[in-house]
Parts: C-alpha cells; sequence; structure tokens
C-alpha cells in the first residue's frame, strides 16, 4: 500500500493562487477565523495526522475487515484509537457552530480536511463521514432540543450518527420504504423494519450511534410524499445527556463486500426502537435531500482521494521498476533497463491520473467555496444568496459525484496497471484502491441518477436548459479574458469557447429533443454527464495554467518547476483527455431508438 | 453468481451463417471430421459440461481459493472432481495430434470449447488453459521423443502444464531473466532459480506437471538472446512412461491475489531441477513466441467470457428488479414500479455488454478460423500460407487481447453497475467476475505492451504500414458489396469505407511521425490499439447486420426476432458505442510533447 504524503503544495496552490481562499473567507461572514495562518496551520496538523495516524492504518484495515459477533461490530486494530485521537483533535466539529460544540469555520475546511484523511484511510473517514449526515440534517431540521441532545455529543465526536435510507426492495426508489413508524403515548414512535447497506451503522468506536432513519407514518401517503425522517438513537439519552436504555435497533449482520472493508456495512434491524421525528410529517425526503449536494460532494471526493492515491503509488513504482529500454533511446545506460517512466504509455497512464486528481481537486475546491457561500446564505437568512449558490453547487454536485468517481475508478485501475502482475497482487496495496474505489459509482446515487439529475432534473425541468447558460457564462467569461491577456493561452482559449457554444448547443437540441420524446433523457443523460464533466474540468485545467503561466512569467519563483508542471499536465489534458468529449458529444444526439427499439424479451436467446 | 447459459443460438449463428464454419471445415486438410453434425454434438455436450459443472463451482471456488501447505497446493472444492470429468471427456486433446492422444480436430474447436468452459469459470479453465501452453510448444519445437514422453500425458489431460517465465526483476522484459541452466554429465540440465506468477504451478488435479522454463546457459549472451527453454517435470519420467524420483522444483507460496482465487498463482523455486533443452541453445524466447499469437487469442477469450457472464446476471436482474417509473411513461402499472430494463441508461449499460460480447466473439471466431489456416500451412508444410495466415492473425491477436480485454472490463464493470449498490456485495457474484477480469489486461502482455506490438512491431517495423492496408482491404471490399447489395445498409457501408480510409491514414501520419521522432510510438500506441479495436468491432457488428437482413428478408425464419435483436445491437455499436474512435483518432496525432515533457523529477511536489 502507498504511503500516502497529502499533496501540500498542490492545496496551496489551488488555495492560495488560484481560487483565492483568504479573500474569500475575509468575505464570509463565519470566515474571520480562517486566517491565512490558521488555515496553513489546519492543513499541516491534518496532513501529519493523515500521514501519520490514517494512513498505515488503511491496509491492514482492508486485510482484517470489521469482524461481527451477537450484534456488536469490531472494526480492524487501530481504528479505535485512531477515532479517539481524531475526536481528541476537535477535527468532527471544525466547520460546525460554536455553540453545539464545534469550531465554527466555514464548510470548505471541513472538507479540505476530509480530502486528506479520506485519501490516507478512505473506510475509516466514512465513520466521521456518515456522522456529518446526521449532523447536517439536525442542524437544518431539528427542535432545539434535538441539537441539544444529539447534535452536540456528535459535533464533539463523542457520538456517531448514520443515515438509514436503504431497505431490501429500494435503494434509488425511496418511494418504496416499508419501515413503519408507528406513535407512541409519549410523543415518540415506534420504529419497525428493516434497513441494509448502513453504512458505520455499528462499530466499537464511540459509545452512542445516531440513527436518522426515512420510515412511513401509518396514515401516510403512498410514495415518496409519505416518508417521514425519525432520529433513533443506539442508546436513549437521559436528559442530562448520559446514556440511557439500549434501544431497539441492533446491526443484525456485516455485508460481504468487494471493498472499504475497514468499514462496517450493517443490516440494521429496527424492532419497536424508539424515535424522534425531525422536521414535518411525510416531508422526511425533502428533509433528506436538503444536505443532498454536499453529502454528494464529500462521495465525489472519493474520485479525487483515490486518484490521488494511486498515483502516488504508481508513481513510486514507475521511478524504480526498470523494464526495457525507452523507444528514443537508452535514457539510464548504467542501468540494466530504463525505468518505466521513461515509456510513453506508461506518462499516458500517470498523466492520466495525475490530471484526474489535480483537476478534480481544483473543482471540489470550487465546489466547496459554493457551499460556503450557500451556507452563508442560510445564516444570514438571505433566501437569494441561498438560492443562487444552492443552484450553482447544484449544478456542479452530480457533475463531479458522477463524472469525477468514474475517472476515480480509472485512475485507480490505471495504477494497478502500472504495476503490470505486481498490480494484481495484494501486497502492493494497488488493487485495493480500485477495490475501495469501485463503491464510489454506486452509492450515494449511482453514475446513472447523477446523470438523469443533472440532464432531467436540473437542467430540463428545473431551468428548461438556463442552468447551463449560468454555468458556462463564467467559464466565456475567463476565456476571453484569456483571449485580451495570455497570447500563449490562445488556442485553450479557442478550445474553451468552443466547448461553451457546443454544450448549450447540445443542451437545446437536447431540450428540444425531449420535448417530443422524454426517452432521450435516459438515453442520452450518461453521454451528457461524462461530457460535462470533461467540459469542466477543461476549465479547470485552464485556469491553473493561466496561474502558472502568469507566475512563471513575474518570475523569482522557487516553485517554477511546480508552475512548469502544471503547464505539462494541462497541455496532456487538453490534447489526450479532453478529445474524449467528442464521443459524447457525437453519441448523445443518437435517435433514441438505438436504445430503446429492443423488446425487453429479446436480449438473450438460447 | 449468475448461472451460466451457453448462448448456443448465437455461436450458431456465427459459424453457420456468418462465418460459414461448414465450408472452413471442408477446406481444411485436418477437418473433414469436424462435420456440421459433429460440431453440433461437440457444442452441445461442452455447454452441458459448462453449465452444469463448471459453473456451479465458481463462486465457491473465489470463496474458498486454493491452499498451501508445505509446497502442496489444494484447489477449491470440487475441482479435483470436475476435472477428471474434463480428462475424461476427452476435452483436452480435442484439437492437437492423434498420434499423440488428441482427437486431431482444428484448433478453432478447441477454441470454441474453451470459451464455454472460461465463461462458466475461468479459475478452472485455466488449469487446462496453461497445459495447453506446454503442449504448443513441445509440439512445434520438442524432439520426437519429448512428444513421446510428455506431449502424450498432456493431450490426455493425464499431466497438466504450465509456462515458468516471469521473475521477480521482470516480466515483460524477459531478457532480465536470471534462472540459471548448467549443463549435467548425462545431457540434462541443472535449473536454479526463482520463477514467480506461475498460474497452475502446483495443484492437486493431475500427477504430473510439466513447466517450460526459461533459463540461462552459463555462456549465453546478455539480453534476449541468451535464454533457452527448458522442460521441468514435477516428477521425472521413466521410460515407460511410470512416475520417477520428484524433482527439485516446487511451489515456495501462493501469491494473495484480487481475483481468480480458485487457479492456484505460484512461487516456484528451482533448486537445481533436471531440465531438458527444447529448441536450439539461446533461441528460447524465438521458441517461446511461436506460438504466442493463439496463446494471446486464449486471453483475449477472457474479455469474452466476463463481459458475456456479466451480462447474463445484469439482464437477469434487470428484468427482476423493479425501481421507479420508466420517463415515458408507467409501463408495468401492475408493479410497484418498472423494471430496471424499461429504463434507458440500464439499456445503455445491457447493450454495451451485449454489443461487446457478441461482437468479441464474432472476432475470436474469425480469428480461429486465421489460426485454423495458419496451422494447415505448418501441417502442408506450406510456408506461404503459413506466413500469410501468421500475419493476419498476428495484427488481430494485439487488438483482441487489448482491446478486447478492455472492454471485457468495461463490460464486467457495467454489469456490477446494474446491480446498484448490489453489485458491491460478493453473494451476488458480480463483483467477482470485475475482480476476475482485472488480470486479463495485465498478463499475457499489458495492454502497453500489445499496443506496442501492434503499432511498433506489427504495423511500423514489420510490415511499414502495410498491415493495414491489408486487413482493411476485406473490410474496404465487404463495405462496397454493402453498397451495391443492401440498399438499408448505406449508411454503414459508408462508416466502414470511412474508417478503412482514416485507419490507413492515421497509419501514414504516424508512420512519417515516427520516421522524424521515435517516441510518438509509445505515446500514440493506446489510442491507436483502442481506435483498431472500435473499427474491427464495427466490421464485426456490420458483417452480423448484412446476415441478420439477409435472413429476415428471405422470411420464414423462426429465428426472426433473433436477427431484429442483432440489427438494434448493430445500431446501438454503431451510433453510441463507435463515436469513441473519434477520441482516440484525435488523441493520437497530438504532439509528443505532451506526453514526454515532463521531468521526470517534477511529476509531484511536497
Amino acid at each position: 500500500m502507498p504511503a500516502y504524503k497529502a499533496p501540500l503544495r498542490d492545496t496551496r496552490f489551488l488555495l492560495n493562487e488560484v481560487l483565492d481562499f483568504p479573500a474569500h473567507y475575509q468575505r464570509l461572514v463565519n470566515g474571520s477565523d480562517a486566517t491565512p495562518d490558521m488555515v496553513d496551520a489546519i492543513l499541516g496538523e491534518c496532513a501529519k495526522f493523515s500521514e501519520e495516524v490514517l494512513s498505515p492504518l488503511n491496509q491492514q484495515g482492508d486485510e482484517q475487515g470489521c469482524t461481527w459477533d451477537q450484534g456488536e461490530v469490531r472494526t480492524p486494530k487501530g481504528f479505535k484509537e485512531a477515532y479517539a485521537a481524531y475526536v481528541a483533535g476537535g477535527w468532527q466539529g471544525l466547520s460546525h457552530p460554536v455553540e453545539y460544540g464545534g469550531q465554527g469555520l466555514p464548510m470548505s475546511l471541513g472538507l479540505l480536511k476530509s480530502e486528506m484523511m479520506a485519501t490516507a484511510n478512505w473506510s475509516f473517514t466514512m465513520y466521521p463521514g456518515l456522522s456529518l449526515g446526521a449532523m447536517n440534517t439536525l442542524m437544518q431540521h431539528g427542535s432545539e432540543a434535538q441539537k441539544q441532545a444529539y447534535l452536540t455529543p456528535l459535533t464533539e465526536g463523542r457520538w456517531t450518527g448514520t443515515m438509514c435510507l436503504t431497505e431490501p426492495q429500494c435503494g434509488t426508489d425511496l418511494g418504496q420504504v416499508k419501515t413503519r413508524a408507528e406513535a407512541n403515548a409519549d410523543g415518540s414512535y415506534a420504529l419497525t423494519g428493516t434497513k441494509i447497506f448502513i453504512s458505520s451503522g455499528e462499530h466499537d468506536l464511540a459509545e452512542n450511534i445516531v440513527h436518522i432513519v426515512l420510515a412511513r407514518l401509518p396514515d401516510a401517503p403512498k410514495g415518496t410524499r409519505g416518508i417521514s425522517l425519525f432520529i433513533v438513537p443506539k442508546f436513549l439519552a437521559n436528559p442530562d445527556g448520559s446514556l440511557g436504555a439500549r434501544n431497539g435497533v441492533s446491526c443484525g449482520s456485516l455485508e460481504h463486500k468487494m471493498g472499504i472493508h475497514g468499514n462496517a456495512t450493517c443490516v440494521m434491524n429496527f424492532d419497536g426502537a424508539t424515535g424522534f421525528l425531525i422536521g414535518p410529517a411525510n416531508k422526511g425526503l425533502e428533509c433528506m435531500f436538503t444536505f443532498m449536494n454536499t453529502a454528494r460532494i464529500g462521495t465525489a471526493l472519493q474520485g479525487l482521494a483515490h486518484a490521488e492515491l494511486s498515483y502516488q503509488g504508481a508513481l513510486a513504482y514507475a521511478l524504480e521498476r526498470r523494464s526495457m529500454r525507452a523507444l528514443s533511446g537508452t535514457k539510464e545506460p548504467t542501468q540494466i533497463a530504463d525505468a518505466l517512466i521513461h515509456h510513453g504509455d506508461v506518462r499516458r497512464m500517470l498523466l492520466t491520473q495525475k490530471a484526474i486528481a489535480e483537476g478534480g481537486r481544483a473543482l471540489i475546491y470550487l465546489a466547496s467555496q459554493h457551499a460556503d457561500k450557500m451556507i452563508e446564505g442560510l445564516l444570514k437568512n438571505d433566501d437569494r444568496q441561498y438560492q443562487h449558490w444552492d443552484d450553482q453547487l447544484g449544478f456542479l454536485t452530480p457533475i463531479l459525484k458522477g463524472c469525477l468517481t468514474e475517472l476515480g475508478l480509472e485512475a485507480a485501475n490505471l495504477g494497478m496497471q502500472v504495476f503490470g502482475g505486481h498490480g494484481y497482487i495484494q501486497e502492493h496495496g494497488m488493487e485495493q484502491i480500485v477495490r475501495d474505489a469501485r463503491i464510489s459509482t454506486l452509492y450515494e446515487g449511482t453514475t446513472g441518477i447523477q446523470a438523469l439529475d443533472l440532464l432531467g432534473r436540473k437542467v430540463l425541468m428545473m431551468s428548461k436548459g438556463k442552468a447551463v447558460f449560468e454555468f458556462t457564462k463564467p467559464i466565456a467569461r475567463f476565456a476571453l479574458e484569456l483571449l485580451k491577456n495570455e497570447p500563449a493561452m490562445r488556442l485553450r482559449a479557442l478550445t474553451l469557447l468552443k466547448i461553451v457554444a457546443q454544450w448549450n448547443y447540445l443542451t437545446l437540441r437536447l431540450a428540444f429533443a425531449a420535448s417530443r420524446q422524454r426517452d432521450i433523457v435516459s438515453t442520452a443523460c450518461h453521454d451528457f454527464l461524462m461530457y460535462s464533466g470533461y467540459a469542466t474540468l477543461a476549465w479547470a485545467w485552464a485556469q491553473q495554467e493561466a496561474v502558472a503561466r502568469r507566475k512563471l512569467r513575474e518570475g523569482g519563483s522557487e516553485s517554477a518547476d511546480f508552475y512548469k508542471a502544471k503547464l505539462a499536465t494541462s497541455d496532456f489534458y487538453f490534447q489526450r483527455l479532453l478529445p474524449r468529449a467528442k464521443g459524447h458529444a457525437s453519441a448523445m444526439l443518437k435517435p433514441v431508438k438505438s436504445t430503446m427499439q429492443l423488446d425487453q424479451a429479446h436480449f438473450a436467446f438460447e
């Protein structure tokens, strides 16, 4: 398993040189504490914790997995101590309100923290990650008493949380949820049903676990409009905050799965478990979806995380392993053969990983700024601000969750590929990254669901195509500035303008076609999603290149090599990866018939 | 784990309607026994064995894996009995000479057999599969005495074989092989060294194992020209064929790997093991490569196998699992939701798998005809015939091994994706297919090596681009016939002609560029390989479509639905998958610089 090294130079480049986080934080109402010094100190501490505590537990977490015994779940060796250190470091409440035990820093800092920890050890980071989902739901929809009782111990990390949505018969289609909630005399509810795929559903890291559960009231309407949201703690909380009786919720078994073995994926049985309604009755799905965008950005992170870790492993191997001679002539005459990195096809793989990781990082950081501004809108009760940034983030989210996890999986596979046959062997850890990455395109909404969310919901239904227009405006503006001020990037600017025009054109064509034939949304959405991803990454790379060129022109920097590497990687992205968008642009406009005509009975013959 | 059902209708379509195997066999000197009735009987028996014996062992083989104890290796439960049944059925010698215990049928029948068994249980099928490599090497390079001693028990399946190439320091770069072979007084050699990644290196299926080993004589030249080939049996053979003394070769350990758990991947230690030279001294690599094309077609098969099995699993799930309503309106009003197959994006995934599996099958069968004709050239001592078909097969091989395994892995991943979160759970068996498929792009030459072999060796070095011209001639001829005789396929014909022109144009451009800058071969080869794969699949689909259209026009067939499904799948391929070739065509011509310019020290910064 590659030892994780936090890419702090790249993080600082994006924060300070490309996206101007210092100015961004100065402008935020809750950003005054996020001074450059403070941010830098947090990054340094987080890198240290990720590299020294979490990274060494990653491979053994996979090997040992979690074990179930009579409903109790034991996490892999070292996880408990690491979680205690995590809590002691105050990491869980970084971006949550001071009045509930947090540090009140902007949301984006929480995401920066998550990036490093997640890259070092995804399975571990899912435990506090799921808590965030529960915390955010409580924060926005819980009563003040509920916040006091549950949000504070969650923010402090003493308790952890889960999101209990999926049932055996439904995941995507939550209207099929069957878990029942019946009113008790005291105003609480008794929940009965089975939830599956509950990440971090049971474990030995914390004294209590707060489940946020989707269930149905006895008189609820059918389908999605009859789902309510409940708090179901593992141990009921006494009024003084101490733990009370064990509640009727238990882990029936652990799933045996392809990867993320260090995280417990639980079947959770609710046997008349006591629950407390959060938010209005029958509005559970709406409440749940409020923070969906930020939760999905948290999963998009997985694309970045696995691309980065696999890149670090593959790069080290490519520098060290020697095989054959370079095509253009011997590069290391004193060695028995040249290092892999001298071979063009190995460089193609490494640069693809690098372009995905660094391009994805830029987009995740951009999204985190959007999230900061959206949350500021909430804090200031500024509905227009909230709505504007929620829309921006809402457009970017399925692109990142959908496309970045697909590309992250590709990058993880390329890292294995650089190792040749050794990549298939467990001890090197490269195949673990692929197995861990494989879940990212499945949970928190599959790639297909992201694609439908983007094209069907965000682009066509909610905005009649205007979302693409709004999103591409700053890209066009940026490209026009490049044309004016950066002659060396003239071709890049023209490429970006072409993408802006094509993206809007494709959207109009699809909107028109969908008005006559609704199915085109489902036959075109995957290609539209991937096209959008490559287009957005092109923007991210052009931005990085523009800054690097300016810095190089200004001269005198110790980082000249770093900037030149940005130029080279941008070059690779535009020349070698962006062309894939052509295929997607072409495929998405094809007749619906080519996908829909085959009768379901005729997909196979004996 | 999906239960395997042999797709006999598709196999018969390709054999009898598209590729006219009956006429092909009639023309072959060793084809007279392969009458249509005989072929059909073999297919039926093989389907039965694959479905009833091998398929049920596939998942438990993964769960149990192989175990090592003091050098002995135990295969998963049931493998031993299945192998005995395989031997009793005479399957191993199907396509090998009668005089060495085989049935003397054409090579292609052996490949058809392997396809079904491999799809049902890849890990099992690797045991007899590796024997084939040893058998083919012995047949072409062994002395008559060696053939009598080793080839006969291998052909009968009483013994199995391996290919011992890789060592810890080298896999691709076999010039680095260190295993030493020192002459004994009796004309044999004593081999000392360590080989790794030896598939089927040790097991409990057969009484003896014949290792074909690459090693270096004491006075051998450095590099690839100093490698010789040796037979090293686990038990030495007595003159009467009975087993003699245990030889000094043993399994040091088993590798822990991502998948193919049912197959033993061994570290093999040679401690002065007795070996016998095959072929001329220092010509071992050349001998080894003689049958490389057919061995690689055997691995290309894995792309087809995993695409097919994953498709079968995903299709069954898509017909049964219900989620949401179709975009164009409710399809199953009496159900709680519509089956997955009514959703466009699920159909996209299924049709991608289907197009890969059935298109890949057509190409594998075509390659098997080439192999028959090449081998006939050998049998008839017709050097021109041998050379011609060796060239044709040599061009097709890296395309199939390289591109079809990449697409097979994609198809396996799509099958998991259709299952949503359930795809990640081991019990469904879909993730096993992905883990098993993952090795296929790594062993028997990585995808990068196939790409270099295709563009660098076969296209540019050996033929100066003429290989593409030769290979595309029948495609152009076919397209021109379509234009004349099949008005409904006018657009397909024009697309094919455009591909032929573009493929040749790209080759010329690359040849010209490579004459000035050798590195372009390594920066362009991956895109060239994938482009070639999509182009070749387009040909395969157009051929199938043309036959299906003719049959439908002739009317009266019970198979009308089958032919219509071919039309629909061809439509999908041309409209939705072939556009990917655009991106590859564009990327391969990009300046070398975009891949080669970044200094190796600047791939990462702290």
